[in-house]
């Protein structure tokens, strides 16, 4: 049977205080509706609706895929209304998932445990099983256990109150069912609204066998109204993610001061240490220690590399055994060859360490190749723009540059060259050479210090 | 009828193992007694007691405001003895509502709260229900759920150690009863004390009606006696802050790694990354974005701005569509202007750079006004003290300044003008002229590099 | 009676997916089982045995000490078959305490109440009660509340599943009696393995009373089999040091974002801000205040200094009333003397900065000694390296160096002496003197701009 999912992506979120619409609110850096999309795409359904109101172009400017059928609800009027919008595409033989785009943690795991529990059934309901179900609709069973419907807490009796599964919102049904069900909803209720849950008793009216399942968490299920609630996602998905790279063998000094956007690979023997952030798809090689205050994003990380506290890379590449910071910047285009090394106060941009070379202190790399085993000295600036054009500077190995020198690019430093410390170098200087170009000392007695000017 | 706060304020807090009287210890950098006349002070009060006893010089140094009347209670014989000190102030016209200075996140709506509620009535309790009553005094109630009393732990009958609504000691009371009140407290007691809770089974003797009011949340009338339990009331304090600034319509990725330590002030959608401290006055305008480990203190961040990981900024004034960071310092007078962008390992102070200007890398401006779209290099310096004066810097719209420049204030750099790279510039340089100041380069072939030396 | 330590380490830990023997894996950065035998030397035991199995190799180039008695457990058959490994060793007139590798948070003051709980008894168990003993051995006592033996989860009846005292697996016991129960253990159950508990129903059988004692909390005898249970114990250690230096008169802003892998001792009234870290010897004077997301290790911090954010601290010592950051990296040799401040992007190693001494921006001192009241300009770069040795720099008292200077080492710049901005210092200053090197500056007008490459 063929898959459709819908996805009810349509509110307003008032409760968000914002310009945005609800489901545009991101838990990782990733729209919460993006997160169900993606949980979506893991079922290979044949489609998926996406069912917006508010927002609209914003929704679409940021959410992409030509698996989508964006429907517009225009007004909302509860979500068998929403749902009613697709109703003209569902197939008499799809099964038809139903999922919220501000329910961003269910996993696809769970979604497909509530498919196949209703495979051979026409509907099915994700239900879980709450110490306090105060607020919820409890699900009602009959003595056989059969799902008879759900009732609200409102219009729930003490005995009902008791009941403590309840419904999520979450269901898969039968595409012909479903529209059958759909077309006979009312709205006859306080709030004049159509309500996907009273399908329910309508297919239990019918004696339809109604299949249920739980989510393995319930915070999978949880929504967000508010940024209250949208920060509980927000570290329920991170605690999520501390737990899946310790069990690949990482080791997190403090699990609750994690934090990923993106995707983290780890080799074994990792440690990660506290209040770490890593965004983008970062790797981390075998035995890599990330220590704290670091923030991480779209790199590769080679085994054995120490990248030490308070570090920021981006878009970098480090190899094997490097050490990186304190207080390093690498930003994209940065790689460093094994064994290379970048110290404090240093920023490399689009600029290669090669094999073992040093770039320990306050030093600028742009748009810089430097060969192996070369030692940059502190205080290096490479002076790759003229206000309009960046231009390239090399270093050949064992090129040895003295501190707090400028390499007006585009220039060349030649292999086991030296340039003189305090030098503005500003034409190649070939191979073995020694370049020099700083001003003559000159020393002055009987000199007169300034004196304290005013009052 | 008009009011006076009487605040105890006398206690020496030997657990808090420290110089400092106990009530100056402080949550969110701010003295808990000040805390507690901030929130006297907000009730309008036409009189505030406070009454101190250890440490006195140091309170009145820290403690400020024409409104205090400050009472010395030499020795410490409890908490009816302490305001017993102010009973010739005391007007028989008088509301007077006793605080606690070592009670620090007493909201002024809860304390308000207890004033309305007993503004018919002679005494008014704040008690409040705790699932374990365990340690604190017991309110007595009689059948017409009237308070007769307070039963402290050791004194309580089995049915009384069961109730649940406890004791906070925060009182009003009419001023006329609570001096006879007071003036009839004994110390026929184990610890030869003069106990405030006293005057409740009084007054119930006398068959005045006691009024009763709850906090919003116990945590308000929690004290902190020890360095531990200071730290659970500045977390208790920081949640509430944080909740604040979520429901005003920030994202914070983490509440609990979130210090605010004065006010903050934000726009629509802002986001707050991890463990960022905001201090002082803070406005973050519609949309800003604070990145991971920012400290930020009495600043003005405009509308889109975005300040990176890592960046420190104080007494700095930011305009719209800036990029600050990451490593980057703004310091007391820094200021930007819109589309401004200020990198890594930067610092600012008493200087401007104008609209669309960057220094993106390794810079210190001192004393310097920077025009529009100017760039200044990695690695530029201002120097802009002589080791006794200051001197400014002028910087051109549209200036370059060449990477690894020293600027000799006082100086100015023209319009369009610019300075070639290692450039120590120390006179004038003219709208669009050119200034190079550097030594020439000179290559030496056959150079023998330097041999390690000893061993 | 003398006293023999035996703990057992020879496991793999498989499920710490580690190439590291599951004791080698740290709490604080210390091997877990480095924490066992440091709590067992604190109870002044006449010989450890360390029973070890896997890793072998790598346990003792980790682990050193000439009181450290090896034993190989080549298979593992069970914690009884681990202690019959020193059934050798054995004195008949040991007291015999047998500790666990992976349980690391056990304190020597349990340890020591468990051996005085056992004194004169043949044995003694080291249990605790539980709200959820589910899973844990059931300890159960006759109707004298004399231990008759331990019942395993899965063997115990509905009444003994009921019981909340539980196991935790460490036992004191005779050594005569231990040699002869090892030797009757049988491994005729489910595993074929050799259970140490066992030891308890024979003792019992035999009519031997057993004492018994208990830990101040649970967390003491928590063991560690995968990284989210590591990463438990690294928290519950933190949170008790935490205390301890809470306890010692230190303010805490967030003690969950305390982090110390060491020790560290405080004077009065310090002030730890969010997200420090620790780590070696680390000792603050009176009234020190660290500001947030700092690091600092093996250093000491005299009264009165403060630390401001984001700094890195190293193997250096910082006297009283010094300002360090923020963004200050202090390597080892650092040392700043009474009121020297070291301020943003500076970075120290084994230099010292003498008394009122500032370097505030932008700056490497690098094997510099600094006397009193010096002024270091921003953007100084002493040049102490080239490429092969390293040279030292002398900078007396009084001096000034003007901005982005470099000072080529070995070199000596006198007292009261002043160096130029941006010069590029080779040989001596004397005393006084004044000392320039930089270019002549050379003014162009009618300079042509660059234009855009390319397009």
């Amino acid at each position: 049977m063929k898959l459709r999912v819908v996805i009810l992506a349509a509110g307003k979120g008032t409760r968000m205080r914002s310009d945005l619409p609800k489901v545009l609110h991101q838990v990782a850096k990733k729209p919460m509706v993006q997160h169900v999309i993606d949980c979506a795409r893991a079922l290979n359904p044949a489609a998926i609706d996406l069912i917006y109101g508010h927002g609209g172009d914003q929704l679409k400017s940021q959410i992409v895929g030509d698996d989508l059928n964006w429907v517009e609800q225009a007004e909302q009027l509860g979500t068998g209304h929403a749902v009613q919008q697709v109703i003209t595409f569902i197939q008499d033989d799809e099964n038809v998932l139903v999922l919220y785009g501000d329910v961003p943690l269910l996993t696809a795991e769970t979604a497909q445990r509530l498919l196949d529990a209703s495979a051979d059934k026409e509907l099915g309901l994700l239900t879980m099983y709450l110490n306090n179900p105060m607020g919820y609709g409890r699900i009602i069973r009959d003595e056989d256990e059969l799902i008879q419907g759900i009732v609200e807490q409102k219009d729930a009796t003490l005995d009902q109150l008791r009941i403590n599964e309840v419904n999520t919102g979450i269901m898969a049904a039968d595409g012909a069912k479903l529209k059958q069900w759909l077309q006979d909803l009312s709205n006859d209720n306080a709030q004049k609204e159509y309500y996907l849950t009273d399908v329910v008793a309508m297919a239990a009216e019918q004696g339809v066998q109604i299949a249920s399942a739980q989510p393995d968490d319930t915070g999978e299920v949880e929504g967000a109204n508010n940024r209250q609630q949208l920060a509980t996602l927000e570290r329920a998905y991170q605690w999520r993610l501390a737990e899946q790279v310790m069990a690949a063998g990482a080791t997190l000094i403090d699990p609750a001061r994690f934090d990923c956007r993106g995707s983290l690979n780890v080799g074994s023997d990792v440690v990660i240490d506290v209040n770490v952030v890593f965004e983008g798809e970062v790797r981390l090689g075998n035995g890599v220690v990330v220590e704290p205050n670091c923030v991480i994003k779209d790199a590769e990380i080679g085994d054995g590399t120490v990248v030490r506290a308070n570090s920021h890379i981006e878009g970098a590449k480090v190899a094997s055994n490097c050490k990186v910071g304190p207080f390093a910047r690498l930003r994209p285009g940065a790689e460093l060859a094994d064994e290379a090394q970048v110290g404090n106060f240093v920023e490399m941009k689009k600029s290669r360490l090669g094999k073992g070379s040093k770039a320990s202190h306050l030093t600028y790399l742009g748009d810089t190749q430097v060969g192996e085993y070369a030692n940059i000295g502190a205080g290096t600036i490479t002076c790759n723009y003229d206000g309009v054009n960046k231009s390239t500077t090399e270093i050949g190995d064992g090129a040895f540059i003295g501190s707090n020198s400028s390499l007006v690019a585009p220039v060349k430093i030649g292999k086991q060259a030296t340039v003189g410390a305090g030098s503005v170098i500003t034409r190649e200087v070939a191979n073995e050479e020694l370049a020099v170009a700083r001003g003559k000392q000159r020393n002055i007695s009987g000199w007169q210090r300034p004196q304290k000017k005013g009052s």
